[in-house]
């Protein structure tokens, strides 16, 4: 298939990367072109603008945030404009409810086809083609993305014909990762302060009931007080939690610990923390515990 | 060794068995004789008061809560009148880090020695002898009790010279357990009102970032509002996190999620859903969310 | 001085008329004429449309939302294609802080000035010239409307040379409300209860600490569940509150209260409460008690 | 009438004063006898222990808390045994439910009346006999206390036939009174951090909807972040609220308000803020916003 692939940042290469592997014709671009370099090399071409990554059947969108994607979606050169009718544009970044929403309506008076289908996983797994993929469309549209879905990821989850659905269900994912973030926190500032050791601690949770990567990836950065480089970044979290608390106010939906999670994110932001890795949320409630950092028992 | 077992539950009943197994001389007590009746089969001696399972090197404690603990350490016929110097009374219940500390000093002020020991495991876990035991005490009480922990779980940590810190532990893994239900619940909530299925939601994150057993038993019930009978009744859960936030008011650290679920936990019960599994939590959001029983994409 | 003055609801009906009454020439505009008709009689010229109103030195807007304003604004006929060069906007809505900075631009650009002058009070209060006026805008801005916010308030705070300041302390007037009825609705809950009368236990409260008015008219409202016809919607309520949020995270401030205010906004919403008058989040906090509408002491 | 009083802290001295200036035969008792001399020299008796003060009809307690009244109270020398039948005993003290059910069961079963009697209002209301009293006991019980109620307040309610719900009322007004400056100090945070004069801003709220005692006073403080001295410690006004919330746990009642103040409390108390007023709340709201202390505007 002739596919187009923008945005070539950790999560792009890998996806890219597997796409040109299965055989597909694939033209990338990313706003920094030496990003594209090793593709290249890989088999895949580069194109100068956002219009050339879009003359096939397919075009993937891979973005850091909505305005990255609505930077290269309308306009004069964006995808609505050269993207032929029937083909489809299919978006991979964590965006907004609100966005995909009007990437569907866009498409859709343009003539052409939407699929939003985020997905789950680390750069390693995207490398790897071990990403889970939350897609949503129509049933007609996603079909033939099937197999592309199939090369990027080890599963495939169909959750809505509504695209912007599986952007909800990307969002609320990032709220249940800051959520263990804050509980394991809370958890291990409590135990600490009564002269357990971190590590310990975060070991017996994830010798037991805790036994997924989550705990033992934010378990880890917890207890060593590790929060740079980032592996995401409180900022970045921050949006995350406030994407899923306004979709939640669209649809009518109260969510007590995300809004306490909105809570602790801004005071960390406020504290000149955005950089840091959102595990850094812990050492609030260190703090808030008058654990100082060197208290680690 | 001689060993005294009192409370022959659900959970107490594994364990005393695995220790009647194990080729020790276990004499159990339970306040509705009948419970002790398979051990005897299998090998034990029935006592018919407390005292009378307090005639060994050691005796254990699994017992429902406070109460139940106090009820039978304490008094002319209790574990401290009746166990000789130098015996060990190891405590499994999952009781306040207060009510420990006072079995602590009541045992020492009569000369004898004291560990705590709760557990991480359900039943089936008791039985099969899976157990993760939490132990604190003293190096010298825990050294010849670690066969014992041995014959009951997978794997023993110690966490602590100090017997009650072992029950802040299990204490605290509760309130995470309790923080999951409440996270999720919140998750589940929105995607439905979104119109994903809830069953396929929890499944997406089970094979996904939140492979672990917690989220896969509590999301099961939570996606299918299965509530009783209950794993573990609410008014349970509720007690467990306010004794974790009693513990957090002495070690002054403050748990604002622990605080959250304290007051769901109180809605729960004032509408009478205490005795429904702790995970009917997740109804107060649906309710919360305008999401009657039935709307179940 | 020749006024004109958009939006003639129950405030800006007060308003205006204490404008005519002071002796200026005023000029009205409302959607829906027949609102002008007693301002007439008083000596007001009724306009047909938004630029009739934006003839003279100085035109307010008094309108119920961002939308509202915005519309009146903004476009071909809007009040920035109409008004006058070094003519002043006075806006006395209640609108977000992006919007206020929004206007405060395009004036700017249009070579003509602006102010944001939002009021405490109700419309008996308006009627009465007693409202408080909190402006701000730039000092040579300001100076002339002195006189004129003399003729419809008691007292006037300069805030900010900023407008959208004004703005924010307006919202957060409406916050402190809010906050004071979840409060009031909790006590009160809880010491009906133990069997308190709920008017009883208001008057206490109004005769000692909070001898205030939002504790007499919400405490009164919350005593007899008397939610309707609201004096300020739910729904209003909760705009507020999200507002000052939304500014709040502009400038990094956490705001915790107005998190859980959020919350119970949205669950009464979602219970189709969005009309009721907003001291009905106390409603919320009953039921979670488990107070049946009929137990009041 | 013979009344004995134990108690002269600040609270005490002024309402013994009052009932001795009344003609009342008053034996005054205080652990620290200096505390005794104004008094006797205005007329009163000083007592050398408990039981000194109880030989009158009527003896009331003011004391800090719930320990301190159960040291006068119980034991060989407390008030049970030193007080006739009878006589009885005006529980004055902001003191938990927990205990007042306590003490009228012992002394009903001594054979002796009980009543709880907090008050609102400072030690200069208690001076000036401006004390605003919420009474609560059976019907014959009070009636004879009613004149010296009078003598020590402006007003008294009667709130319920059962003593502790009076205490409940009184826990629940400082509840309220810690939401307040919770709130406050949110609203303040925001306004300042936009460049708004702290003081000016409390002015506006205080001559506007909030022309309350407590706003005036405690908005001053968080203005001028004035914690020293105490006016009420934050460690006292974390264990009203942790009393309120005790009490409605055992009623069954959520307070997600008192809930948050009281992980606020904590937070100041690791912080080593215990002894500051319980208006420096605020200053973790500014804290948490990233004002610095000298950012006033």
């Amino acid at each position: 298939m002739d596919i187009g692939f923008i945005g070539l940042g950790n999560m792009g290469q890998g996806m890219a990367a597997n796409l040109v592997k299965a055989g597909h014709r694939v033209t990338v671009y990313n706003r920094s072109p030496e990003k594209a370099e090793g593709l290249v090399e890989l088999g895949a071409t580069a194109a100068s603008n956002v219009a050339g990554a879009c003359t096939g059947d397919v075009v993937f969108t891979m973005l850091a945030d909505d305005q990255a994607v609505e930077a290269v979606t309308f306009g004069e050169h964006g995808i609505v404009a050269a993207l032929a009718p029937g083909a489809t544009h299919v978006s991979s970044s964590t965006i907004s409810v609100a966005l995909s929403e009007r990437l569907a309506a866009a498409h859709a008076e343009a003539g052409q086809r939407y699929a939003a289908a985020p997905v789950f996983g680390r750069p390693e797994a995207a490398a790897a083609a071990k990403l889970f993929v939350i897609a949503a469309g129509e049933a007609q549209v996603l079909q033939p993305l099937a197999p592309l879905f199939d090369v990027i990821g080890q599963r495939t989850f169909v959750v809505s014909e509504q695209p912007h659905t599986a952007n909800l269900v990307k969002l609320s994912g990032n709220f249940l990762i800051a959520s263990v973030i804050e509980s394991v926190g809370e958890a291990v500032a409590l135990v600490a302060k009564a002269g357990v050791d971190r590590q310990q601690y975060v070991d017996i949770l994830t010798s037991t009931l805790f036994a997924a990567p989550v705990y033992q990836t934010y378990g880890g950065l917890i207890a060593r007080r590790e929060f740079e480089p980032a592996g995401f970044a409180a900022r970045l979290g921050m949006k995350d939690v406030r994407l899923a608390l306004a979709a939640a106010e669209q649809l009518e939906v109260p969510l007590p610990v995300a809004s306490l999670l909105r809570d602790r994110f801004l005071t960390l932001v406020a504290a000149g923390g955005g950089h840091l890795d959102w595990s850094a949320l812990s050492a609030l409630t260190d703090r808030d515990a008058g654990l100082a950092s060197d208290d680690s028992a």
